[in-house]
């Protein structure tokens, strides 16, 4: 990386990836993270929960399938670990003028223990915008997949944790429920049908990030 | 506990400790549990951060001296503590018809996070608010010590925690906190010396709370 220009501040784009267990998340940034090494484009990759040390403790309480955790709990600790990472890790690399791509963010607090577990929206997004001092992305990929088949891709990696172990019923809500986001900001969304296959999608992906990055080598 | 009648579930009493490391909160626990023993009724203790597995599993977190955790997440830390044990733990118990006797409450945070780390006060109530459900102690004690006094009684107790470490200025604020909290509340709370002897305050939060459980023998 040593030899690449000072990036320009104003250079700087925070991308999220959305989706539910099994929709691709992990594949897509993987590739992303390829495009923008080989343009020579500075970047901080991340993951909610997790993030930081503190992020870290808290995922490891969050997915611990031994342990009771109601949904407003459940919330709250996933804004720390928000609020701590929008602190250490997302400003701090913005501010440096990268491309913070982050698997998971605010959304999917939204989705999950707003449609998913029925919590208020309005209470949600009032401590989200104080956890992340009104922080969103520029752009939000949503991989959209069916629940039946996310299942059945997650079942197949091994060992399911506590949100995959949720019922059917409860991966629609969440579905429909990042749908609705998705429809209310479409200036920030992009939905991918996440049954495309990888390249498309990547090549989707990279089209939508090379729009907001006119610098970028075409 | 078996010989004991029935509590009527309006005899149910919520009482909360609270003040800065080293006042003596523990002691008057301990002492107002011996009371409520001998009186025969039934009660429950339990403690902020702490008093479900979530809650203890956040307190590790919590409290660990190698974590960086800013005050917003840390009040989302204690907040997700709170929820979590006054749905498991205090709601049930008051449902009960029990005296729940809670070492630090919401008032905890705040102080600390408060006029402690300086967070604003409405969005501290505002999502306490909704941790709780609004719920609140029917009386609050607090030990009020100087600073210099509680942190030299803290340090004789062993190795300085997170919280004990932090500055003399830091531990000013605080107290001046819960003195407001009190002033503004004074219904609720009752504000005792905390050099007074263990005794003397032994009676005083003893007479308290009697006098909200008229059916307890005096």
């Amino acid at each position: 990386m040593l030899s690449q220009p000072p990036a320009r501040p104003g250079s700087s784009l925070f991308v999220s990836f959305e989706g539910p267990e099994g929709a691709g998340k992990s594949t897509q940034i993987g590739r992303l993270l390829r495009r923008l090494e080989s343009a020579g484009r500075p970047h901080t990759v991340t993951r909610e929960p997790g993030g930081t040390p503190l992020g870290t403790r808290v995922r490891e309480v969050l997915l611990d399938p031994d342990l009771t955790i109601d949904p407003l709990p459940e919330f709250l600790l996933y804004s720390a670990s928000r609020a701590q990472l929008v602190a250490n890790v997302i400003r701090p690399a913005l501010g440096r003028g990268e491309v913070v791509v982050c698997d998971r963010y605010a959304d999917s607090s939204l989705a999950y223990q707003g449609a998913g577990r029925g919590l208020d929206a309005e209470l949600l997004r009032g401590i989200t915008a104080a956890a992340t001092g009104g922080l969103w992305p520029h752009l939000t990929v949503l991989l959209d997949l069916d629940p039946k088949l996310g299942l059945e891709r997650a079942a197949r990696r091994g060992q399911p944790d506590r949100l995959e172990r949720a019922d059917l019923a409860f991966h629609q809500r969440l579905r429909q429920g990042f749908l609705e986001l998705a429809a209310a900001e479409p200036g920030r969304f992009m939905v991918l049908d996440a049954t495309r296959n990888e390249a498309e999608l990547e090549h989707a992906v990279w089209a939508a990030v090379q729009s907001l990055l006119p610098d970028v080598d075409r």
